[in-house]
């Protein structure tokens, strides 16, 4: 049993993520690391979650299997291609393709299931704002909105504990959330952020993820330790 | 192609959700029902939903697979006994074991994502306040709060439409709610209330659940057509 007090963490096996996991860690809690196989293109990460969950000694890690390919409406979990070598101003206009609908909101309300089962108040989810600036389930007003309806949801609720849902990231640009990561000893080399692997792993280099893990690499005058399919 | 406006309804295979979808098509939606099979100890609930769609004409519906049960936590998905021949004093105090953590916030979520992606700003769940007071989840405070989030959520919220939670069944009495069915030719010998069948499908009339139906049928003065394990 723990001691300290525990915190679900959403971990998809991206650079983002660990960096907020390793967040959690710092911050005292006993982790409880959540990860989704949701039907995405990439599977690739449901095996890097588990390596960096492993890495950074969580307490407990648990895939959770759900369809949400079964709707479709993503390039992420169906046919629809994966647009790369986009502008920032492209990356800029509109909701992505790559935009899973709900998906936030159903990985939070499994995190919430868990988080009532095992007496947790606290739910760290590693969204950030300016980088995705096209997802609407990536913005502090939406974040503030789902903690509201967490607090009314459950026996906790009822009984006056009050649910908080962490989003450590929520403000940082890629080069800072690098940064912080790097500064509290994160393994990049273990995380997978394309949208569009191999089916060894590499990294594509030009879908839209990748491209802006690059220049957060770069900004930080750090080699990005991950391998890509082609020099980039 | 539907014409008519498209409404995503939760059905479980019981009572409310077969009177509520009977009200969503009387208010000329068109109906994409959908139902979770999720790890409950009363699996025949699923078939009984796909026999309510069907009576109720449904323009779709879809079964969803989720493990609940991994997280345990209630009486409805692991072990644990479910209470029977319980007093209406002892059903009013607290929150029953039967609540499944989560549960309500978890298949709105997945509701969402499917209307999100067929383009319907309208979902239904036969949630009531009266008969359950310690589901958290049925209350109207926490549907107005999941409804401000869900708003938030998704592209048709960022693009201004808005999302309706639809909940008709929130402020009735069971008795009210088989009056209502009855009125709408509600089939309600398919449909399934007991928390604890038998193999065969028999209610057991003994848990909280059939104690509910039952004295809401004998309010009506009509005999409940569904068949019960021993005479009630």
């Amino acid at each position: 049993m723990t001691t300290k007090r525990k915190a679900i963490c959403l971990i998809s096996g991206g650079l983002d993520s660990a960096t907020m996991l390793a967040i959690a860690k710092e911050q005292g809690f006993d982790v409880f690391a959540m990860t989704f196989d949701y039907g995405q293109r990439h599977g690739i990460e449901v095996k890097k979650a588990a390596i960096v969950a492993q890495q950074l000694q969580v307490f407990e890690h648990r895939n959770v299997k759900i369809d949400l390919g079964a709707f479709g409406g993503s390039s992420l979990t169906s046919g629809m291609p994966v647009p790369k070598n986009r502008s920032s101003a492209e990356m800029d206009s509109g909701i992505p393709s790559t935009y899973v609908p709900a998906r936030n909101t159903i990985f939070l309300s499994f995190a919430l299931a868990w988080a009532e089962v095992i007496g947790a108040n606290d739910i760290f989810i590693g969204v950030n704002a300016l980088d995705y600036t096209g997802y609407p389930d990536c913005r502090p007003e939406y974040i503030a909105a789902f903690q509201a309806m967490a607090r009314l949801a459950t026996k906790a609720g009822v009984e006056g504990t009050e649910l908080t849902i962490h989003t450590p990231l929520i403000n940082l640009t890629k080069t800072q959330i690098i940064a912080r990561g790097l500064e509290l000893g994160v393994d990049y080399s273990e995380t997978n952020t394309c949208y569009s692997p191999t089916i060894d792993g590499l990294a594509c280099g030009f879908c839209d993820a990748c491209q802006i893990r690059l220049s957060g690499f770069e900004e930080n005058s750090v080699e990005d330790p991950v391998k890509y399919e082609v020099c980039v």
